[in-house]
């Protein structure tokens, strides 16, 4: 029996091309695993409880996003959160031996609350201390073996493995604890320098077409300190250069030539959009075929079918455990 | 249409005398209202997630109870919290918007915690402190215009409303606010004048049968310094009396011929034994017909789809308005 992998994303807006990573490694990971990709708006809405997102465009953006970029349906189980109430069911359940203190102490917590509240947003609900919990839940419900996860929340797969061995220890082995899997995720800078967000208008889409990643390219900040094609260049203050080192294979000498002067910006800039055209023009492709209407809803409510399936096998074990 | 009614019990014991009140109260309101009686087994947990209780044989005990004092299923829904889910769906939902200040200023969270650690319990569990939370959402699922509660109760119904005034005002109006019902529930005293518990084998269950009611009441402490039948007794030092006031309807006649001397120990348990027999031989006859093996599981099988089919109406106008 092949392990099982759950990740999600949630739906709070369009990917750009920094999310890409992230995707491209749930790719290749559907070869080795079962997987199943949630689109997670319950999570959405612990942090974004008033910002009235309209989760039914959102969630089928992101999912039509995913399936552009690579998941495969026939592999994988692509579904909305919210769509499998065995997540909820399990988080209460979790609930009820997982002490306040272990959610009062991962070290996002309070850091996010300071951060949100500087926003204008009051978190201090119950809801978004159990986000750590409902993430637990997400995982143990397909007792997933590997979870995927940025940097940033190894803390929440550590709490998922505690909240595993208690459940184990009081009611008996039902569990396995799941693995992180850190995904090397490339800093790609906005156009402009600063963090590519879509907030900032910084950001490459997913979805640009050739026109909009030519645009994008040359709004890319290079050496100010470069007047003259034939100045030496400064590789290392240049948007495109942190571009080159990801999309282009022969970025090393690409960067050689700009210090030694013999690229100028017009034309190491039109490199880097072919290159970039090269990377997303499959996926404009592929999403072709999947805009077709009812396509990505079928996907959807076919992974929530499979992820119910699931989840409901795990469901039955734990309430038997516990005695429901 | 009717108004709704939700009120439940924990599956943590047998039933005895002292919790009459209450279900007689509920059967008189099956008239009225469309009524949802829940045994609330997740409430349970939520106190009790280490105590290994047996919910499947105490589930259907309660239920049995409360079918053998005269809750009809032909009238009212009958059926396991935590088989509707619906009930932890909507504690997710709620759990969003609601501020955990709200949760740890329910005026018996702090008591109840330092009471239960007194008992070895660690309950700052992040499930303990959304119990009132769980227990807005078995009320608002149903959309309940009254619960019938005990006067202790009244804070968690006063949360309900603030929460259901809450999801209204950030989306919509969907919940009416429920009103409490607070039952009177007359004191009863155990056998020997503690108060009436299982755990100080104190109790008359309601299962109780004509023998054991005898010697239930004999071992009722009377008034110590009444040593001749003819000495005039001190009622309001007796427990008989205490019985009498609530079972005899000529209990003021009792009393007077106690404190004259007129009526002795042996006569006065005589007549309270009877009319205990008269208060419980019908739940007793109506319990050997709900007795008959499959009959209360067929009653929590059907008032659970029924549960479900009135939560599921809501939870749909609850994703909706949420934009789920």
């Amino acid at each position: 029996m092949k392990g099982r992998i759950l990740s999600g994303m949630r739906p709070t807006g369009a990917l750009h091309i920094g999310h890409l990573s992230v995707i491209q490694n749930w790719v290749s990971l559907q070869k080795d695993y079962d997987c199943y990709f949630s689109v997670v708006d319950l999570h959405a809405l612990t942090s974004g409880y008033e910002d009235k997102l309209d989760f039914t465009r959102l969630r089928r953006d992101i999912a039509l996003d995913w399936l552009s970029v690579g998941i495969d349906p026939e592999k994988s189980a692509v579904f909305i959160q919210s769509e499998v109430k065995e997540h909820s069911e399990l988080h209460l359940l979790l609930s009820m031996f997982t002490p306040l203190s272990w959610l009062e102490r991962v070290p996002t917590y309070k850091d996010q609350i300071q951060q949100l509240s500087i926003q204008g947003k009051d978190l201090g609900t119950y809801g978004f201390l159990g986000y750590p919990l409902l993430m637990a839940a997400d995982i143990l419900v397909y007792k997933a073996s590997v979870v995927p996860v940025g940097e940033d929340q190894l803390p929440h797969v550590e709490l998922c493995r505690e909240i595993a061995r208690r459940f184990n220890y009081l009611y008996g082995s039902v569990f396995p604890e799941p693995k992180a899997l850190v995904g090397k995720v490339p800093l790609l800078p906005g156009v402009d320098g600063r963090k590519m967000s879509k907030s900032y208008h910084n950001a490459i889409s997913l979805t640009a077409s050739s026109e909009e990643i030519k645009t994008r390219v040359q709004q890319m900040i290079t050496d100010p300190a470069r007047l003259r094609k034939d100045d030496p260049g400064h590789p290392d203050v240049c948007v495109v250069d942190k571009f080159h080192q990801i999309y282009t294979p022969e970025a090393a000498e690409v960067a050689e030539n700009c210090r030694a002067g013999k690229i100028g910006c017009v034309a190491c800039k039109r490199l880097l959009a072919e290159n970039l055209e090269k990377l997303l023009s499959p996926f404009r492709e592929r999403r072709v075929y999947w805009e077709e209407p009812g396509r990505v809803e079928k996907v959807l409510e076919e992974g929530a079918l499979r992820a119910h399936e699931a989840a409901a096998v795990t469901m039955k074990e734990v309430r038997s455990a516990m005695g429901l």
